[in-house]
């Protein structure tokens, strides 16, 4: 049992949409990730998911909806939604999800991850 | 479904120790609370419980062992595991853990929340 120091491990992070685990509780993975661009649109059958912005902002695009997000702030994606997060610049996130969720959900993507590095 | 502005939900909050649920996904609530003083030790049997914190800084006392926290530090405290928060000044932590996990575990206190307000 340690601390984890979220700003250490973002420094760890080098790559856009790739996740990385860095708790677990109940199993559910907190992950880390670092954003910029467009993400693909997807949802999760089975899973929600939630978005915390740590640093900067995005938004969340939805059919017929889109979400802004800035520091601070968080969203609820509920299983069977339809999502796709962009970000114009980079954004720094912490997820929360079940463990095993994908991160493209029902869409296969060159960046989904089935299996995210642990930091 | 919106988002939540975290610093707009501590506004809402004036009583230490007095979690408050923000959000709930695949059975795990996401709570805020404002703490300073001393909590109980406790511990919870089946519930591991995440301690995020967003402002200030404390520590986790634990038997034969304490841990400080700052700001973008969490800690994971695993099921069984003792533990019992203490705050110098007021700080104000995310937690996340089981829908239905009392806040002092095992002990019954003055401090005990069975069920939690949502706001």
């Amino acid at each position: 049992m340690h601390k984890i120091n979220i700003e250490e491990k973002f420094s760890l992070i080098n790559k856009h949409w790739s996740p990385k685990i860095v708790g677990e509780l109940n199993g559910q993975h907190v992950l880390l990730a670092k954003i910029k661009g467009e993400f693909v649109m997807h949802k999760h059958d089975d899973e929600d998911e939630m978005f915390l912005v740590i640093e900067g902002s995005f938004r969340m695009e939805m059919p017929g909806k889109t979400i802004e997000l800035g520091k601070g702030e968080f969203l609820i994606i509920p299983k069977g939604q339809e999502h796709r997060p962009i970000a114009e610049k980079e954004a720094l996130i912490m997820l929360f999800e079940p463990a095993g969720t994908i991160n493209t959900g029902n869409v296969k993507h060159d960046y989904s991850i089935d299996s995210p590095e642990r930091i």
